[in-house]
Formats: C-alpha cells, sequence, structure tokens
C-alpha cells in the first residue's frame, strides 16, 4: 500500500510543507531512509540526518526551522514521536489477518468461536475450548481440549496449547509457544523414577506478551499463572505451579523453577536462573545470567552473580576478581617480607 | 466427571466418614480445597487445614482422629498420599484421548500403525514409519520415514520427528520437541565452512520423557542414545552422538556437546552446559548454571561453578569472593604497616 | 539400498583389494563397524582397529601395508577422508525428499512456486510468498505472507516463518525455527508497558544454517540479518536488528540482544550472553556461558567471563578463585604476625 504525504498529514492532524503529493510503502530511521520511506525527527541529535536522508517524508515539530535546504516532503506536528508510533501502529495493524475460518483448519464440534475470527490453516481447536471475539490464531497452531481464550487474542502459528489451558484478553502468543506441558515432576523409585501426574493447568490473564518457542508449563494441581500485563521474551522456561505477578518483564532464555512466585514490575535479565519454592519481591530487578538460590524479600532490590548479591557488591568484588593474580603477588610479597623481618 | 466418595471409598479399599452422597470433579492441595475438591492429609504439618479446608473430601489415616469438628467427607485408608497419588493418575488417565485416527491426519501408506492408536489432526507420518500399539500421537506432530516408535508411547503435538529415529515403550514427548536434527558438523574450508552430512539417529530407550521444545540431534555416523529411564525437562539441547546413561535427570535449558557420555543416574541441574567429547561418571550430581569443561571420573561427585569443581570448595570460594572488597581492604592495611614499620 | 565394493571404488576411483561382490547399506566408524557397514581408516592411531573391525568394507591409503590379515575388503585411495566424505554426502542425499506439492498442503493462490520443488504435507504457504527451485519444504511448516526463499533451500518440519521474511539460496533451516516474531520492545507506560510494533522483517543470506528451535525476532524497523555463511546451533536467541557477520558461528543456547552487531568469522560459544547494542568484531572467540557487556573492538579477541574479559587473564584469576579459602588463611596467618609483633 501506498500513502501521500497529504493522506497521512490528515491522519496525524499535521500540515505539508513540500511536495503533498509524495508517495511512501513503508517507515525507517531518518539515517537510513530510503526512496518511498516515512521518518520522523524527534531527537535533535538526529537534526543533521534531515538534510541528506533520502525518506521520501519526514514528520518534525511544528517549529521546526531548517538551516539548509531539505529534500524531503516535511509534515509539521506537535509530537513527532507520538506521530510516527501512531503510524506504526496502524502499519501493523495493516499486516494482520482478515476475520475468516480457513477450510482447512480443524474445529471440533463442541467447540465455540467468537465473531470475527481469523483461523488459519491447519489450525486444530479440541473439544470444549472457547476463542472469543476478535481473536486470530495462525496456521498449524494446536489448541487442546476445554480451553479458554478470551477477545482480541493473538496466537501465532505452529503453538501448542494443552487441555485446560486459560488465555486473557488482549494477549500475544508468538509462534511455537508451549502452553500447559508437563511440569517436571517425579518421585524416586529405587533406582528409577515415577511420574507425578500433572493435573493443573495454566492461566494466563490479560494483555501478556509471550515470545516465540517459550515454554510455560502446566501445575501439579491447580494454576501456574502468569498474571496481567507480564512480559515474556522468546525460548523462556516457567515451570509448574510458578506465578509472575503483573507487569513483570522476563528476558529471553530465561528459567524459572516450580512453585517460584515472582512479584510485581520486575525486571528480569536474559539467561537468569531462579530456583524452586522461593518469592522475589515486587519491583526487584535481577541482572543478565544470574542465578537466584533463595527469596529475595526486599521490594526494588537489584542483584548480580551466581548465587546473586547486591549489584554493588557484586561489581565490587568482580572488579578485585579480575586482578586476583596481582592481589594474591601482593600477598605473595608481603608473606615474603615478614619472613625477612623474622 | 463427578464421583461420590462412597465411589471413591471403594475403589481405594477405604472407608466413608460423614456424607457418603458428596460430590467431587477436581483433585487440589488441602489448604487451597475448593467444594467440589478431594484434599488428602499425610504430613502431620498440615493438620490445622483439615478444620478450615472448603475441599468436600478429605483422605487421612486410618487412626486419625480430629481433635475438633471437621466439615468435609473424611475417607480413611492406610496410605493417604498413596491413594492421592492414584486417584491422580487414574485422574490423569480420563484426560487421555480415545483411539482413533483423524480423517484429517495424513499416514503414508507404507507406513504401519499398532492397535488402539490416536493419530490427530494434520499428523504427517512418513514412509515405512511404524508406530506401536496403544499410542498417542497429537495434532500438528511430524514423523519422518524409516521411524520406529514402541508401545504406550505418547508423542503431544508439533513434534518434529527426524527420519530414522528409533522411540522406545512408553515414552513422552512433549509438544515442540525436536528428535534428530543434523548435529552441528562443519569443516573450515578457507574462511568458509563445508557441512559434514549427518547421517547417524536418535535412538531413545524405554520409560523415557523429554519436555517441550527440546532438541535432541542426530548422530554424524550410528546414534545418540538416551537410555531407558532418562528425564529431560523443556528446552535442552542434547547434541550428536552424545549417550546419556540411564534414569539419568536433568533440568531445564542444559545443553550438552557433541559426544559426550554421560553415567547412569545423574542429577543435572538446570542451565548447565557441558562441553563436547567428555566422560560424566555415573550418580554425579551437577549444580544449576555449572560450566563443565573436563571429564567428571568420580563416581558420585557433586560439582559446581564455571568451570566446576567440589560444591564444597565452591562455595566456599564464593563466599571469600562475596567479601573480597574487604579481603583487599586487609591486605592494602597489612601492607601499610609493613611499611610503616621499616 | 545396498552397494557393492566394486561400485564404490568406481565412484571413488579405488581399486578394490579383496571380495568386490561384498555388499554395504551404511556408513561407520572403524570401531564400531558392523557387517553391512563401510568405515574409513585416515588417521594412523587408528590402523589396529582395521585388524578386527567387523566393517564389510574399509577405504584405506594407497600405500596402506597391513601388518597382519585384514578380514575386510579394502577400497584403496588417495585420500581415504575426502573419499568417505564424498560417500557421507552421497548417502546423505539419498535420504532427501524427492520433488512434488503434497495435495494436503496449503500453497496461496498468489505464491510463486518454482521448479522441482517438495511440499510437504500440511505446509501453509502464504499470499504473494515466492519459493525458489529445488527447494524441500517439510511437513507442517508455516510461511508467511510476502516472503522471498531463493533456491536450494531446505525449510524442515514445522518451521514458522513470519511475513516479509527474505531466505537466501542453500540456507537449511532445521525443525521449530522462527524467523521473524516480533521484537521485545515495551514503552513504560506508569506501572504498564506499551506494545512498540515491530515493522521490520529478517533477511538470511546466502548458505546459512539455522539450527532447530532457533528464534529470530524481525526488526522494529529495517532488517535483523543474518549474513552469508553464518551457522547457527539449536536454541539460539537472536533479538531485533540484531546484524551477524559472514561466516560466524555460534553454539547451542547462545542469546544476543537487541541491535548488537557480530563481526565476520567470530565463534561463539554456547549458552553465551551478548547485551544489546553493541559491537563485536571480527574473528573474535568467546568462551561459553560468557556474558558480553560491553564492545569488543579488538579483531580476534579471546574472552572469558561474566562480564567476559581476556581469557588468559580469566583463567589465571579463576585459578586463584579456586583457593580463596587457603589465600585468605595466608591473609589471616599474616595479620596475626604483623599482630603479634607490635
Amino acid at each position: 500500500m501506498e500513502f501521500t504525504a497529504k493522506m497521512i498529514a490528515e491522519v496525524l492532524g499535521g500540515t505539508v510543507d513540500g511536495d503533498e503529493h509524495v508517495k511512501v510503502h513503508t517507515l525507517s530511521k531518518i539515517e537510513t531512509g530510503k526512496p518511498g520511506a516515512l521518518s520522523f525527527l524527534a531527537n535533535p541529535a538526529y537534526t543533521p540526518y534531515i538534510y541528506d536522508t533520502q525518506a521520501s517524508i519526514v514528520i518534525v515539530k511544528n517549529d521546526f526551522v531548517p538551516e539548509k535546504p531539505v529534500k524531503a516532503t516535511l509534515i509539521r506536528v506537535e509530537n513527532p514521536y507520538a506521530s510516527f508510533a501512531q503510524l506504526l501502529e496502524m502499519y501493523a495493524k495493516t499486516k494482520e489477518r482478515s476475520a475468516g475460518i480457513s477450510e482447512k483448519a480443524f474445529v471440533a464440534s463442541t467447540a465455540r468461536i467468537g465473531k470475527n475470527v481469523y483461523i488459519g490453516e491447519f489450525v486444530s481447536i479440541g473439544e470444549n475450548t472457547i476463542v472469543g471475539d476478535n481473536c486470530k490464531i495462525y496456521p498449524n497452531t494446536t489448541i487442546g481440549y476445554n480451553c479458554k481464550i478470551g477477545n482480541d487474542t493473538q496466537i501465532f502459528q505452529n503453538c501448542k496449547i494443552y487441555d485446560d489451558s486459560v488465555i486473557g484478553n488482549q494477549c500475544t502468543l508468538h509462534a511455537g509457544v508451549v502452553i500447559g506441558s508437563d511440569g517436571f515432576g517425579f518421585a524416586p523409585q529405587g533406582e528409577n523414577y515415577q511420574k507425578v501426574p500433572q493435573i493443573g493447568n495454566v492461566i494466563i490473564e490479560d494483555n501478556v506478551e509471550i515470545g516465540a518457542n517459550t515454554t510455560i508449563d502446566r501445575a501439579t494441581l491447580e494454576s501456574t499463572i502468569i498474571r496481567k500485563g507480564v512480559k515474556l521474551d522468546n525460548l523462556i522456561q516457567i515451570a509448574h505451579n510458578v506465578e509472575i505477578g503483573e507487569n513483570t518483564v522476563i528476558a529471553a532464555q530465561t528459567g524459572i523453577s516450580g512453585s517460584t512466585k515472582i512479584g510485581k514490575n520486575c525486571m528480569i535479565g536474559g539467561q537468569v536462573g531462579i530456583i524452586g519454592h522461593i518469592t522475589i519481591a515486587d519491583e526487584v530487578k535481577i541482572a543478565a545470567q544470574s542465578g537466584i538460590g533463595k527469596s529475595i524479600l526486599e521490594k526494588g532490590a537489584i542483584v548480580e552473580g551466581s548465587p546473586a548479591f547486591s549489584v554493588r557488591d557484586y561489581q565490587r568484588s568482580y572488579v578485585h576478581f579480575r586482578r586476583l593474580d596481582s592481589i594474591v603477588k601482593r600477598l605473595n610479597e608481603v608473606e615474603r617480607k615478614i619472613e625477612k623481618e623474622k
């Protein structure tokens, strides 16, 4: 699709400064803009780029005064970043699938599908499952029996939703996500292990985003719970009976062991490992690659290391670790001197 | 499904103490029990909960004597935990798919499917593959050519089994598991890399459980082998030509590099990395996030760290690492004193 | 398929020494060879095995002189390893799927499929997508809208290619790979997070291999780029706007955060974490489990640790870390002596 500067200015309530008929079909950064692209100038540090950019249109602040000729058409608005974000979102919307259920999908006769839903090819939706309005379910996704999916939720391709899962409104599950696989529970029995059946489920509240190939295990009893507003990156492991508090953000490849409870508004870096059966307070920040071996009860604590402790202390210790060789040499020297003085 | 206290007592060979007509439809912990749930009391520490629980039925020991009135119906048995586990397993069984091959599945004409098998929608089973009796293969799973799958094995949705894979009896593969992808083998050729073809396969023995989105690469030649009773958690990486010994248990996100041989009855924590071409003895325990850079030949060794060494020594070193700043200050002070004494 | 020693010798331009009618159907290592297997002897250290091997045929150097009787048929060639590699590759080729589009696949009417392409069951190919000649797309793979896939590329089962992805020639994507999922971009908005739409794409150049269940996120704007000849192992995470230089090799479970640029011909170990918005020079080597927190600008640097520094310094520090307890005891002793002398 292509849009003229005039059309875009109307959408944004801005004014055109230049050729109002110039067309764009994509969005770009100002420093790498190409003909046919629309960009924006919000941060003054990027102002020099506006004189050289190849972008066809640049959104600028109402009061922007060029110091040299500008080739691009300008659209003047109150807040260029907000206007650009608005276009980003509109652009992303145009990429979404239209409603409609593929003839090549399978929907069990007892399943109930809401209004205005997209269901792609080779999607399988099991018995008694309920899918809300305006959902989009991409090809090759499998949804089990007795699941409940809210409104306006997107589930990308090849996701695997086990029986009894509950997913809220306005959630996004990226490709390959697994919801409701068995928790890792085995009771030793001599040299072997006896499986502990996992009969709970997973509950995902509203406005949660889950990254590609992330796995969330069902509870042994009751529910593994992901509270509203949580954002999980790719390839994360959430074990059985975990609860993650509202608006907590977790970066890629982190793993959380069974029955651990994470607070609200935490920020957890990538490749962090958190042991089972502990509690992490609200607003805790955990540095990437840290290992958490016991509860963190102080709200807002910032930790690092494996096992982790206060980030400031960790970094101070690590500075010394880097020069341990010279520290040991100093100790050698001290011992030599004492020996000599005897 | 609902069951009365009377029906459950008969199954367990127990006796009802209270309303034998009360019905339950789910299982729960005693401290969070709700009407319609059945719970159990095995650990005396939980006894106080029995007086307040909302659970409709609680399984207790034959000799349990309440000190206060109990609202729930009691079922008295010899071993409450074992009885509860028995019900858990029966409950889990009711969730399994019934036998039957979906019309929307694809089974190659040369494939041989056993008796009483479930094959879900959009499953693809390739040429000459053999599937044993009582197997359950969930939707969107792909099984390649010349595979052999034993009896009573469950393969959940969207698994990817490459050609020539061999999977034993009573195995469980959770959603998204990959079996038999190419090992990571490339020979340098100037600045480029030449792929080393990977023509071996993967052999998984009986009673193995593999977690969601775990990947197991095929051998370059011969076989990557997962011995009987092994339990692998989610998002684990097993490289080509690895062998994992009987009843070894590995937690999530651990990676094992090529040609390494792991012993029997080992316990390996989450996010552990193990280098290639080494041997780990039987019954070795490896702490989470450890890195194993050389063979561990001592049976039953317990290690931690990256690179890992004895867990006791690691923890002692780490205690000092945490206070390295004060240790260095002490060294400064010692140097100052010696300087002064001169 | 079975081949006689005579047929194989003709292919390799070698000469048969022994029974030219003996047949083989597989390839193996010399030390584990079985009847019906062909093996090779390249490394003199393995010479003793040739007298006991059960392999039916062994490829040896032209000038090999046995010191004892050899049961196997020998094929003499100039370079046994190269000849064996040639057979490995031929064998691997025989395993590839024949061309043909399954009736159970879905190909959008606006998609364009090249010549001699294999498309397996339940593959979904979206609107306006172009697939080049000789591609092989295995069952249950989902390819979105407006994608472009070059010639001679293999995409194994259950891969998930999002809209607008570009994949080059001679690439291999193993099962479960995700290309083009949304980057992890959220702008704080009070206690909540507002999603930043991700409207860029992923570009994968020629001759790239991507391991099972690896995930590569699309750019916010413009492209995440994997340059030609890159080899990625399983379960790797590549975030939005990352660029990976030519012929760089990355081992399993490594994660690279957003907007980081990795140079050419780097070697990155397994379970490494690399922070966002940094630059790694060409030919850098990073040890397994390292954490990279700032740019590495020195070409060919070798680093280890979390955070990482020079591998030599890291290993020296780590030696001291292992004996920190005795170092602290020495410091205690020094303090005691100084105190006594007062």
